[in-house]
């Protein structure tokens, strides 16, 4: 009888193409959340922490992170999307819109742009197009994710094969630069390190060096506080091993805050291109990151220029190793992401 | 002589009737307490989680959550009531006045309503009523809790035994229903659940589903930044087991955010009837809960309900098990809370 | 090619006499840093944890923790200055200039006032006086560090020795009292204890009694929040040990926040003496504190004393135990710390 008023998530064939999911739980962030970002991960892009140096590029104030940002927006899917997801698949398409201030509410919408049962008839992947939106329902940003759910009723009849045709990289010209950003006036000292834009080669790799040991405390902290409620995050009696599973997106702030050293300059994260949870992350582990320069472009904003980076979060292993030769990422691989930052020329 | 300037905490004997004591540390509470509380917390309330949910209902923010408030309170009333205290024995007739909101200092004063020597002369009851109150000297909340404290000296004389006569339940029509809460335009989409006062009959019992596994850290956070001083709860080398006991309210914050799944609806906590900390808590225990509905009542405020609930959390064990055949709770319970909420009708 | 990109750190050698350095990444701080600091210690002094409080003693609002800001602007030190330091040798003429308050932005820049490389050619000593400046370019803090730093290029040739003449104790006279403070009308009941500036002797010794046993994700969260990246902090395989070196910061924090009880209205931190890190402080210690009253001065602020106190940060062993007859610090001395606080008269 309780169980009828628990959330027991959606099933493959629960979806329907084109559906609207308004999502649950709207947020409103604070200084809160920026402070606990940066308790939480080793963060330091000075556009982030500071208002004086936002305000000294152009913008209002200093934004909430980017990736907390999508985190927030990410969380909200979780109970519709991917309660009963067997592997999150992939990414893309991502952009980020307008930044977030304090006192900003989020929240969440997914459009289901894609349905394929798989071919045992037990499982199919979902695509669905986020959107995070504020209070005045500007998007601030959105992106495509696609799972692999469970079906419950494995009678229930497969849907008709839709696969979006997806961007496997957004061009430079689609990204939003936002308005007013300016660094013709950026402090080299104050962000940390002398690299511009211009100092980057496309192909270069960048060992980041610097590694943190991973806390149960910390990934439930951050999972909680972006309200994500995947049990396998927190409940160490969930799954046979008795470990709990970090988010995937704990690791991939981990790793962009770990990759400050290098990359002090990459200030604004503004496309997501794809992204890989190439294997699972635990407490105990310690991860280092490393990343590669994919590409650049110029930008209509004064001084900004963007990089086009890869950025892998491995727990060991060398640096700039990723698959083996079998085509697969090696055990020691968490994370290949693959993002556009905006940079000082 | 150090020792004559820490605080040895009361004994029994330093009790009067009627007397009013006045806690010390005030606090101002921030969006960095809401922020904290959402990690700490797998909270989701959308009322206390979105400035403009709560706006839509009628308030003029997203308060801190009331158990928030409630720990607040208490925290402070830890050094002069239970730093000598052999158990925490109950809560009654606890009533939310004022919803507290960022910006709002809290302050607490505690009066002695009751007094009763224990037989053994070793130890003896306190009733005290707590009050918190805000900056403007409104009372935002008041309950009654009864502790068991040591006597320092046994020679002193037992006080007149005074109980004080406790409401075992608030009628509904004197609970507070906050200024200008309004559940008419409620969104039930945003919410997380469709379930309105309606849809819950009195008898059901619903299984939150969700655990935590509880690490040390949280629980330290949390108690710290409610301002409880209780020794116990950090200080590995205090008890002869080397356990940290956790803050009972840690769990009761825990619980009543386990019971989002089912009761997501249960907006606002404006009265505490009672309460037992069945069995105490140790990290590495996987919290879970299941509630009960024990009554409902109408309110004047439109389109919002009163509903009474029990929420037991529990470290294993079935769901809906409580107590054993000999009255006593079961093991695996950890709390057993008896509250009013306000849900959209 | 990629560590090019990386901060190597400074090295003896990269050291010259009067070089101005301006630190990175400046902070904004917020409600979030506050109710973050009250999370990770149990900091209870009135002043910082009540607006009310506060504005009752002449200030605008409750400051950040005098020790928050020192954190703050020592931990954008520590990649230019510490990060191939040896050992951290010790700390003088530390002094508080203005209260930090929610929407300050700190920076940090040092001036390297003293040089000396030691006999074997492999490192030296050196000494920076670094001052923390608010976004109106106000100096809200300055205090001299100095640390032994490796060299990288052992031909480097040696610098002229030049050792900074510094002050044993600040005089009292030279403290900077904040504007606008006044004690005449101070709520000793509201602050948590009776005891004011002349109730304490010069000579008096105070067991602080409390502990707290430290947790990983604990010290590792405070010291990301003031952006400190030195590696042995977080990367457990970075030691041959295998262990997490904690941050002394996160020991003074702790030491202090533990001193409440017994010196509860020893408020405001004005001065720091000279501190040492006597061993290494690792999680799963029980941390204890202790104080001695070492001086006492009258100031010119209305009703608001001054006392020097030592504060000793211990692991264990008997209370007012320091050194060996050997004059070294005990095994279980973690900190010995020699500041100024402000008190009621």
């Amino acid at each position: 009888m309780g169980a009828a008023k628990t959330n027991p998530g959606r099933f493959f064939e629960d979806y329907r193409l084109g559906e609207m999911i308004r999502h649950a739980v709207p947020r409103t962030v604070s200084g809160g959340e920026r402070a606990l970002y940066h308790a939480l991960y080793p963060a330091r892009h000075a556009l982030y922490s500071s208002d004086e140096f936002a305000r000294a590029s152009g913008l209002p104030a200093a934004p909430i992170d980017d990736l907390a940002a999508f985190h927030v927006v990410f969380g909200k899917t979780v109970p519709d999307i991917s309660l009963n997801a067997v592997a999150n698949l992939g990414y893309a398409e991502g952009r980020w819109h307008l930044p977030v201030y304090p006192g900003d509410t989020l929240r969440s919408e997914s459009e289901v742009i894609g349905l394929k049962q798989n071919s045992n008839g037990k499982s199919g992947v979902v695509y669905v197009r986020t959107r995070g939106l504020n209070q005045r329902d500007d998007v601030v940003m959105d992106y495509v994710r696609w799972v692999m759910v469970r079906k419950n009723d494995l009678d229930a009849p497969a849907p008709e094969t839709v696969i979006p045709e997806l961007q496997k990289v957004i061009p430079a010209e689609d990204l939003v630069i936002p308005e007013g950003l300016d660094f013709t006036r950026y402090d080299f000292d104050l962000a940390g390190e002398a690299h511009r834009w211009g100092d980057y080669a496309v192909g270069e790799t960048i060992d980041h060096v610097d590694g943190v040991t991973i806390e149960e405390a910390e990934h439930m902290l951050a999972t909680r506080l972006w309200q994500n409620t995947a049990k396998v995050h927190f409940d160490a009696t969930f799954r046979p091993d008795g470990q709990r599973l970090i988010y995937g997106g704990h690791v991939i702030s981990l790793a962009r805050a770990l990759s400050f050293n290098g990359l002090a300059n990459a200030q604004m994260i503004v496309g997501l291109n794809g992204g890989a949870h190439a294997n699972p992350c635990y407490a105990g582990l310690t991860v280092k990151a490393w990343s590669e320069v994919l590409d650049k472009a110029e930008t209509a904003a004064p001084g900004v220029g963007a990089i086009r980076l890869r950025l892998v979060a491995t727990s060991g292993g060398e640096a700039f190793t990723l698959k083996g030769e079998d085509g697969r990422y090696l055990p020691h691989v968490l994370l290949d992401l693959d993002y556009w930052a905006l940079m000082p020329m």
